[in-house]
C-alpha cells in the first residue's frame, strides 16, 4: 500500500544525493501506455528504473498527488501502480518517510532472451575456468597500480597460490557434485551468509520444551508405535488451519501428507512422477541449485525458464514442452522475484492445459513490507503440487514439512512415503503441532519477521555503503537477497575468495542453467548485523 | 549356559504330566552320531524332539550328569549340546529348577523340501479362497454337535455373515496390498497381539524430557541448521559404541549412517543395489511381509529360501543364485530360530564367494533366555549391510535407526539419504545420543527384558492353558513369538475372525511365500499379561 503524503521533498526523487524531478529523471512519456492501461504502464516504468539502477534501494518516489500531477494522469493511476510495486517488493511504503525503493528484481539483459537461447546455453563443464579467467581480466583492466591489496584480491590470491589448489576453490568446483553442500557447510567460516537459513539463534527453545512436556504427558502407548504414514491427525489438522491462516489455502487435514521437508516432498512426487512417464520437470532459471541437483538424481531433466521482473516466462514454459514445472512463485529463488497477476492468469491456462505446478512455498510466511501473497495453491487445487516446510519458520534441522497434491497423485505419495521411511517420526510432529494450535508458532514468525527485517535493512545499509555498484534483489521478502555484479565478474571465484576470507556465500551462477549476470545469494536472517556488516566489507574488499 | 543340577527328578524329563527315562523317551542311540560330533548330534536330536512335540514348552530335560550316564558319553558333550541349545533358544537353564524346554524352532514338514519346491509355490491370489474353505473343512471335521459357539466359532461366524463381507475379513484380503499394515494398525481391538512393538507404555518419558532439555540448552545455533545427511556426530559415536558393547561389532562412527528406521535403510540399500545391477534379493521363507512388500515396491524380486531348526537354509539360498540376501540371523522373524555356528560358516563363505547379506538385526537386544548371538556385521564387515533400529529399544514411532555397510557402497549410501531427506533429524538424534551415552538406554533394555520377559512367560502359560495343541517356536528372544496349528487350518481366516472379537493377531501366512504350517506370529511384549490371557482365550474360543 502507498502510505506517501505531502512532506516537503515530495516533488523529487531523492537517491545517491541527487534530487531530481520525477519524471524528467525517469523521462515518463504518458503517451507510451496502452489505452486503459496506465497503471500497468507506470508500475513497469517504475520497476524498470530500479532495475537498471536509476532508481537505487533506499531512493524515494515522489508522493502520489505529485507524480499524478506532474504526467497529467488520475492520483489514483498512480496509487494503483505503487500498490502495485509494494505487493511486488520494489517498494514500501514508509508513512512520513514516503515511499522508498527497496531492491530491484533481476533482470536479464536482452540478450539472455531465454526462447532463443534455451538449447544453446553453456555446458556446466566450461563455467569453472572460463569464470576464473574473467576474474583475471577484469582484475588487469581494473589495475590502478596501487597496493596489490587494494586490487581485486581474489584474483591477487589465486595467482600467488596457484590455480584450483585451495581448498576453498575446491569446495565450489562443480555445482552438480551432489556433496557440494555438504562441503560448503562443513567448511568453517566466521560470517556465514548463506541462504535458506531463518535466524538459528531464536529457535523457541522453552516453547519447544514445554509443548513437549505437554505432548508426552497426553500420549498413549499406541502413539509411540507405527503411526500413519501421513503424519499425525493432530499435525495435519495443524498445518490445514495454518496454511489457510498464512498462505490462503483451503484444505482438509486429509489432504496433508507430513513429509521430512521439501527435498522428501520432491524426491516422493518425482517418483510417483516418473511412474506416470515424466521426465522433465521444468525449473525457473535462476533456480535452487540444490533442487537441480536433486531433479537430476532422480533421473528428471530441468529445462531452464527464465524469469524476469513479472516472474517465471510462461511463453517460454510452454516453449519447454515440459508437463511439470516447479515454480517458486511467492518469492522467486534466487532472485525475489514475486510472481505477478498477469503471470498468474497465464500459468492458470498452462495448467489447465495439462500441466502440473509444483510450488515450492519455501519462504513465504517471511515477508516485510508487502502484503502476503496467496499460494497458487490457493486458486488451484487441481493443478498445484503445493510444498512447504518448517525449515525456515523454525528449523532445518526439523526435517518436517508437508506436501499437498492434487486427488490423483495420493495415493500413490502415500504409498512412497510408507516405503520412504513409514512416516516422520511421531514426537516432533506433535510438538509441532501444539506450537500451532497454542499461537506460539504465530507469535514465534512475528518476532522473526522484526528479526530479520533489521538484518534484512542492515544488509542492505551494508551494501549501500559497501558495494554501491552492486544491485539488489528481492529484499522484500524471504531470508536472502541477490545482488548482481558487473558482467565479466566471476562470482565462483569470488565466493571461494571470500570463503578464504571466512565470509560464506553463494554464487548466482551455481543456480543459473544459462549464463547471466553474476552475483552473489547473501543470506542475511541467521546472522547479526555486525556479522553481516563484517561479511559485506570482506566482499568489498575483494571486489575493491 | 546348562544350569541343571542334581535335583530329584533329573533322571527324568517332566511335561504334560508324563515323567519316563530321558534316553528312552527320545529314542536317542548314541551310535548314530557321527564320529567327532556327539554333542551336535545330542543337541541336533533334542531340537527335533522339541520340534515334533515330544518335549513340549516346559518339559524339564535331564540333568547332564544323568544324560551322560545314559548315553555312555562323557559329561562335557551334553554340557556342550545343553549351551548349544541354550543359546538357540531352546531350552532355558533354571538354576535348581533344571534346564527347561522353552520353545519349539518351526521346522517344515519334509514335504516342504525348499530346494526342490522352490518354483511350484502356490500363488498368493489363491490362498484366501482355499484357506478359508479349509477352516470350514476343519469346522466340520471338528464338529461335536455341542452348542453352535464350543465349535470353530470362526467359522460359524462366517457362515452368518457371508463370506468375506466384513471389514475385518477384507483387511486380510491381500498381504501384498501396500496399505495392509496401515488398515491393520487403524482396526480397533481391545488386545493387540500384533509382532514388532516393544513396551510402549515403558517408554522412558522422563528420561526423554530431562535428555532433551539438557540437549536444547547445549546446542549452538548452527545445530539447528542443515546437517550431515549421515547423522549427527554424537549419535553416530554413540551408536558405534552400543553396537561394540550389545552387538560385537567394531565399527568407527564414519561407517554408521543415520536412517529413518530399517524401512528407510531397505529404501537406500535398494536403490544403491538397483543401481549396480541387483535384480533379486533373497528372504528367508517365512519372514516378514512388510520386507517383502518393500522389495516389491522397489522393483526387486524375494526368492524365497527355507528356514529350518538351524537357520536359514544355506545351500538352498545358493540354489537360487541370488547375490544379495535378507537376513535375521539373531532371531529369525516371525520363527524365532538363531542361526547356528555351522550355517554362520556356511553363509561366510557364501558372502566371501560374492554374496551381499543385508542383517535385518531387528531386535537382538531382546533376549532372555541365551547370551547375545553376536552379529554377523561382526565378523563379515566387508559381506553385511547391517540395520538395526530404536523401534524394538525405545518406540516405532521415533523413526530411527542406522545402517552400517561395506564401504565400497557408502558413498552411494550417502547420496541416496541426502536426497532422500537430507539427514534425519537433528533433535532426537542428540536426545537419543544422550541416552545412550548416559546409560539411561542400557537401564530402559534391562527393565524392558525383565518387563518382556514376564509377559512372554504370560503367553507362553497362556498358551500351554488354553491351546496346548499350538506349538510354540522361538520365545528364547524378541518381541513375540510364533505358534503353529494343524495343517488345512485357515489362519488369515483365523486371524480375521479374531479381530472381529477384539483380538489382533498376524497370520503366519501372512508372512510365507511358499505354503506351509498355518499359525500366528503373537507379539507379547506390548501387551499386558492379562490382555495377553484374555486374547488367547479369544483365539482359544475360536479353535476350539
Amino acid at each position: 500500500m502507498n502510505r506517501s503524503n505531502g512532506s516537503p521533498s515530495d516533488r523529487s526523487i531523492t537517491g545517491s544525493g541527487a534530487t531530481v524531478a520525477a519524471s524528467d529523471f525517469l523521462q515518463l512519456n504518458p503517451a507510451d501506455a496502452p489505452r486503459g492501461g496506465m497503471s500497468d504502464w507506470l508500475a513497469r516504468q517504475i520497476r524498470r528504473a530500479v532495475a537498471e539502477g536509476l532508481l537505487p534501494p533506499g531512493s524515494r518516489l515522489p508522493a502520489t498527488r505529485v507524480l499524478a500531477d506532474e504526467l497529467g494522469v488520475s492520483r489514483g493511476v498512480v496509487t494503483e501502480a505503487y500498490r502495485r510495486l509494494t505487493e511486488d517488493g520494489h517498494v514500501e511504503g514508509r508513512g512520513r518517510a514516503g515511499t522508498v525503493v527497496l531492491a530491484a528484481p533481476l533482470v536479464r539483459p536482452p540478450e539472455d532472451d531465454p526462447v532463443e537461447r534455451e538449447h544453446g546455453g553453456r555446458g556446466q563443464a566450461g563455467r569453472g575456468p572460463v569464470g576464473r579467467r574473467a576474474v583475471g581480466r577484469r582484475a588487469e583492466e581494473r589495475g590502478t597500480g596501487k597496493r596489490p591489496t587494494g586490487e581485486w584480491r581474489a584474483a591477487a590470491l589465486r595467482a600467488e597460490e596457484g590455480d584450483g589448489t585451495s581448498e576453498e576453490r575446491a569446495l565450489f568446483g562443480d555445482p552438480l557434485d551432489t556433496g557440494v553442500f555438504d562441503a560448503l557447510r562443513a567448511a568453517p567460516a566466521r560470517v556465514d551468509l548463506s541462504p535458506g537459513l531463518p535466524d538459528l539463534a531464536a529457535f523457541p527453545r522453552a516453547a519447544w520444551l514445554r509443548a513437549e512436556r505437554a505432548v508426552l504427558a497426553g500420549l498413549v502407548p499406541a502413539d509411540f508405535g507405527y503411526g500413519d504414514p501421513r503424519g499425525t491427525p493432530a499435525l495435519r489438522r495443524a498445518v490445514a488451519r495454518w496454511l489457510a491462516l498464512n498462505r490462503g489455502i483451503a484444505a482438509d487435514p486429509d489432504e496433508v501428507l507430513i513429509v521430512a521437508g521439501t527435498a522428501q516432498a520432491l524426491g516422493l512426487l518425482a517418483l510417483v512422477l516418473k511412474d506416470e512417464g515424466v521426465t522433465r520437470v521444468a525449473l525457473e532459471d535462476p533456480s535452487s541449485l540444490g533442487i537441480r541437483q536433486h531433479l537430476r538424481n532422480s533421473g528428471l531433466a530441468s529445462p531452464p525458464v527464465p524469469v524476469d521482473e513479472q516472474g517465471v516466462r510462461v511463453d517460454a514454459l510452454r516453449a519447454t514442452g515440459a508437463r511439470v514445472a516447479l515454480l517458486t512463485p511467492a518469492h522467486q529463488f534466487p532472485t525475489g522475484v514475486v510472481l505477478d497477476g498477469v503471470r498468474r492468469r497465464e500459468l492458470a491456462d498452462w495448467a489447465r492445459d495439462g500441466g502440473l505446478i509444483i510450488e515450492d512455498d519455501y519462504d513465504a510466511e517471511h515477508r516485510y513490507d508487502r502484503p502476503p501473497v496467496p499460494a497458487l495453491r490457493s486458486t488451484l487445487a487441481d493443478h498445484v503440487a503445493y510444498a512447504g516446510s518448517v525449515s525456515k519458520l523454525l528449523a532445518p534441522a526439523l526435517r518436517v514439512g508437508w506436501l499437498l497434491a492434487p486427488r490423483r497423485y495420493r495415493d500413490a505419495l502415500v504409498d512412497a512415503k510408507r516405503f520412504a521411511d513409514l512416516g516422520n517420526a511421531a514426537l516432533p510432529q506433535l510438538v509441532l503441532a501444539h506450537l500451532m494450535e497454542s499461537g506460539e508458532l504465530e507469535r514465534h514468525l512475528r518476532f522473526l519477521r522484526r528479526r530479520h527485517r533489521g538484518r534484512r535493512d542492515a544488509m542492505i545499509a551494508a551494501l549501500a555503503d559497501r558495494l554501491p555498484a552492486a544491485v539488489v534483489h528481492g529484499a522484500a521478502a524471504g531470508l536472502h537477497l541477490t545482488v548482481t555484479l558487473e558482467p565479466g565478474c566471476d562470482d565462483v571465484a569470488l565466493a571461494a575468495t571470500a570463503l578464504e576470507h571466512g565470509v560464506k556465500v553463494q554464487p548466482l551462477s551455481w543456480h543459473a542453467q544459462r549464463p547471466g549476470r553474476p552475483g552473489l545469494v547473501l543470506g542475511y536472517a541467521a546472522s547479526t548485523p555486525s556479522d553481516i556488516r563484517e561479511g559485506v566489507s570482506v566482499l568489498e574488499g575483494l571486489l575493491r
